[in-house]
């Protein structure tokens, strides 16, 4: 079965990347994360990037911020989808992440999902692996479903209530 | 064997998005391109998005500009991967398209690439198909040297020319 | 007499959206709010914005963030006026929302009020009742004179004390 | 019959604001054109404005670039609905008349459309003016269907054509 | 002696207008705080505008937020200098006050100063009226030469401190 | 008589600063016109702004691209009214060169007008002198009205046209 | 051995700069913090700018906000490097500071780093000075390989903690 | 004698980067331009910043586009100070690449110009260079004359013309 890395630039990005381990956990789908840095360990980057693929990686995730090139750097050393997400920022909002991870010239994709979308990264990952997993196809039709009836309540909740 | 539609909202984006069937086919890739806008024509983006992976499409891309909701709809439609393009837009250079279509919120992702990026987008669904089919594979690592090759060669040819 | 939808993406816009419910009320217009979207509740908003005339509503406020697809995609199953709010958003403080919102390719407008303008969108709806309605008209008078009678007020205020 | 008035800042608005008339024309709608400005002439404005519902006015159309505040003005002597056009800007693209034009303070709203969103403004006051007079609402109804048929044809013919 | 207007939109914006008027009373010049809105109270605008020159104002400060179109309907009705604060706000942090105040059309300038410049505005009325006030020019070589100590003062207390 | 510097950082501005000088001209003040960098010859202009008010000048126009220094650094050498016109510039449009001027910090404000604004500084110093030069105030007024008579006519002709 | 200049325009800037300081520190640099306005005491960063070299100075490191014009004045008054911190700003977010030191025109160059980039600055610096002083170069190398090391503790902590 | 390497992702560079290496050249530097891809060639961009200092380099300048993650990428790889050029895109402006290279996380640092400020780029390298060889001292002290010479002529040029 599939297996899928989370990357984040920095342990301080942690508790806005988990969303992404937990929704794929709940989808079925093994996830591993791990800090890697494309500037502070450029070759734990390169080489993990490069054996992915070997090591039965289907796809992976990478989170960050700022000057955010890890999405980059890891898509330009693997075929493998490369998901990238862009991680807000405390002085433009995210707005440097987000044109530093979207922006890829031709030749290198990055799926880049909304600033701190954590949990889009992981659903986009299901969506990917559905194609080749019935299983996941199920969990995600699951999920989706989930969803659909989640706003179908609320918003029955809302009428009852009134105004 | 692997369907791509290619969607954009209007005819005047047939030029733009264009690279996505060109490296699509050269990957050996079947895409289609279709003409369909999330407001003017609204129930055929659903029922086309509905339906396609039951008329064997395995990845959805869509492109368009300004209020750029037509791939947001048509993965509110589908499970598929779905591929964004933000067009670049005359006034706003395409800022508008690129949040509308990559600041999805929570539950609905789309993987999107630069604005403009047809090319990527293309690439992008192979690395996806990529997965499944040991020929996109193939074909994918051919494009990637060959890509790596054009770069060396210019960078050769400008060493040699000399300032 | 007259009914207006409003519509919002998420339970979490509630508080923000309120105004315009409030705003409605007070001007003897009957308003009734849901919660419905565009990325998970597709076919409930096409179900609702096409039989929306026909149910008797004469104007539709939608209000969404981020990707805000939801005032759009209404208005592409309506030929009612639909006014879209632009949520105010944690990282781009709504600028996504609003772009979003507001760059409706033609055909199919949408009438833009401010990020978070909830309020607003009430009155504007009350001003393009008013056209039909005297009682609207009526209202709304008495609302214009009582707001310019406050500004008026706070500056009486503020002179008296001075600086 | 109702009668739309269409206000442009200046004389070099005119191009682009024209098919906000086109469309009304098309569908129906009397519409006259006027430039005026709430900056150079202010009083003819103000004039304008406040008598414009009992000159049998039923909606105003005002465009205007930069620090666009034709609309926001005429807004606050009336009680029609005001339709903006924020007009595109050499420099800012539109963003500077955009953030003037929708941006309005609690109290007086500004119905706003894209930048350069002439076409659309026509539409809405359409959709506005459809409430009250069938015939409008028949010509829009048509007026949609065209939209959509144009881009089914514009869609079957890429089809045809193939790649 | 001379005097000047300070006008707001509305009453939240008064603590962070108040340095203008602080500091112009520091330099000796009679200032006058006034809440008047450009959509709210509008004709109060354009008389006080109107009559301000005949009534003994030689300068008026105005601030406002968001669609911030005071000063530009100020200056429309008046020819005395007239400054402009945009005000900074809680979504786009004031870029859209900037925008709406500074972008002024040909024929109509208003004097901008920064986000929430109310000091600033202040003091560039100094400058002005100092041109035919040599009292004022006094005030404000005083006041330019304790800005200097201040800030020589904190770097000699940092120098001594050290890091 | 007065007298007015109006100040470029580079002679690739003269062309959309001449239209502060024709201005000026026109409503009867003596300008002329200097390039100086706070760049490249800082001396220059710390000498020049230094002196400025001895020299007879009244007020310092200063216009700059990109990082836009000048009017600052002039006004900080000064204490007249110094007003900053942002230049446009190719890549960010003038964005980079409205903030490098307009955002001072307190204590040293700088007018700013609109990117490429500089008829609009030429207007504005005029409304300054205007204060202590009667003259000046004529000709202003004669300036006012015939701004309005030019948009009155535009208005007439477009509606003897028709659309 | 080298010596450095750490310049700020306000003392409200001393907590976001200090990481200059102390890095420099780290690295055996020795450093001087000073502030020093080019708005409010434009004379003392003309004179220090210009006698820094003869001072013994061999890097200015200059950190400013809103219209950060320190390091571009400093560099027009030396031919030493210097170094840019932009400012995060309370309602820009420190796009003003950061365009106003990055967008210096062809001729005087300011090095930027990211907005409220001290720590860089320093290490930026300590990289310059590393090519003349070995043990700067030393002391840079085993701080990388200690910024690396963290790095890798970080990784093997979380993937020791699993998810 | 000391020798710089010029760095640019893609050949489409060379004229926006060539004024880097004629500044270079013209004060006595050796320059080398490549083309290299931190996507497209990441292992000869590792390589060659590995390597870099060995090699006799002494400063690196890196030019790209959109996502531009050239400079990061060499910055991760040396500890030669890196010079990073944001190169203009044309559906942003360049605002993605100035965000992708200034906003670089601690410890990392890259000296951003503006964007395509290719020549000061070489001037700032030469400033940095400067420190540890007199000669280059010599020649950027009479570049930086000739650039004052040339605008005290062109202002001289232009008081000669008058307006």
């Amino acid at each position: 079965m599939s297996k899928v890395a989370i990357l984040m630039g920095s342990k301080s990005d942690l508790e806005a990347v988990k969303p992404a381990a937990v929704v794929l956990k709940k989808l079925g789908i093994e996830a591993e994360m791990r800090i890697m840095s494309a500037h502070r360990t450029p070759f734990v980057v390169a080489e993990f990037a490069s054996k992915a693929a070997n090591a039965g990686y289907e796809a992976i995730i990478a989170a960050a911020g700022k000057s955010a090139h890890l999405a980059g750097v890891v898509a330009a050393h693997t075929l493998l989808p490369v998901i990238g997400i862009p991680m807000k920022t405390s002085d433009l909002g995210g707005m440097d992440s987000l044109l530093s991870v979207v922006q890829m010239p031709s030749g290198i994709p990055v799926a880049t999902v909304a600033i701190n979308g954590a949990e889009n990264a992981g659903i986009l990952v299901a969506r990917i692996l559905a194609l080749k997993y019935p299983a996941v196809r199920d969990a995600l039709a699951k999920h989706r479903a989930e969803i659909e009836r989640q706003a179908v309540e609320a918003d029955t909740e809302l009428v009852k209530e009134g105004i």
